[in-house]
């Protein structure tokens, strides 16, 4: 008997319609679905996906996470996973598992690929990141031509997110949070408040675009972005 | 009457199934089909598209940039396709727009979007981009945690792509082309070529995955990326 394929899906930013044509095809066939999900409750990836799975009968699996985990990998976790995604494998059964975003677009994925790949076939099918869909949906496009675009994590002390905002020349920030205090400040001191447009929940049916100036100090949940471009609103050519 | 729609299609880096089915959608129903093309011969974007577009027979229109204005936006071509498109907008017919991976991030989208958007309604799709194409294709992750990762094209000047890799954790290398050499010893100054990996067209049947080293200077095309990452192969947690 042969051994299943692990597949890491990316399933988009969050409307159901952002998922690609093969993460589709995978899901519904697989025989085992995986996905990451919080201690208690459902998960974002598995319910981005749900209309695409009425009348599919996968045996589920959820990946939970324990809260005080929540921001670092818990090694435990994975390998538990690992170990029981990896016995369905090793029973020849496909195994996919759904992926908000970009399955290696700071996604926890690469935690199980570690840990699955070496021992078995893993292919990763690329999905529509919140990078892209935040600016498709602020209506602003990201970098053109020489522009360097940097990916920038508002949980980075202080001076470090100054001076990597200030050597760019476009930025999206993400992982915001209970940072916006943080990054107020960063953008306030490099002048590029004017610069930046805030949204949240890209894609779903609760998204959000608010003016930055706007929002309370600790309303951004943590799938905001802030986009920052130097040349301002302007696009030219 | 009312004017038509256009939209930005993202139809992704290559893969025929790597579109989504938004994309898939609307480029079926729409009126109108606009893609970019070289002088002569045939669309990339249009070509990744092909097998969704049996049975269907829109209006099409080529978006053909001249070959010495390849490298920068030509503003004629832009204003003469706004002109065009515009016309079909305002009889009323909805106009669809084929982007290689995703309309807003280094793509020429953004030079029609901003000629059409004062006027007509205008939506972006996103798409894969080739960023996370490419970490897909390599099994290579490419960010996490607090990592910043920086998108950098290699056109920069040698001193100013040296700093900018320098001041990242993790980068993409986009646009390489006849920048190969420039690159390849930016990456040997800073110690990081073992650090880095080469993809050309990646998720085309042409797709092309080699050690930097074995590549020839003159040999990397347009569609060719290096990614580049501190830690290495190896991702813990």
């Amino acid at each position: 008997m042969s051994e299943g394929t692990a597949y890491g899906l990316g399933v988009g930013p969050g409307d159901p319609e952002l998922v690609t044509l093969k993460a589709l095809r995978l899901m519904q066939r697989c025989e085992v679905l995986a996905y990451p999900a919080p201690e208690t409750g459902p998960s974002l990836a598995r319910g981005i996906v749900a209309p695409h799975l009425e009348g599919c009968t996968p045996v589920e699996y959820a990946i939970r996470m324990p809260m005080e985990a929540a921001r670092f990998p818990a090694a435990a976790v994975y390998d538990r996973a690992a170990s029981e995604l990896g016995a369905h494998l090793a029973a020849g059964r496909d195994v996919a598992v759904l992926c908000q975003g970009d399955p290696f677009f700071y996604g926890s994925f690469m935690y199980l690929f570690t840990r699955l790949a070496t021992r078995f076939t893993v292919e990763v099918v690329p999905g529509v990141s919140s990078l892209t869909a935040c600016a498709a949906m602020l209506q602003w496009p990201l970098a053109a031509r020489d522009d360097v675009l940097s990916v920038i994590p508002a949980t980075l002390p202080e001076a470090d997110l100054t001076a990597r905002l200030a050597a760019t020349d476009a930025a999206a920030i993400i992982k915001i949070g209970r940072h916006m205090p943080k990054l107020r400040r960063v953008l306030d001191a490099l002048g590029l408040t004017s610069s930046a447009r805030y949204i949240e929940r890209a894609t779903l049916p609760e998204q959000a675009i608010r003016p930055l100036a706007e929002l309370a100090d600790d309303a951004a949940p943590y799938f905001a972005t802030v986009l920052v471009h130097r040349r301002g609103g302007a696009v030219e050519g």
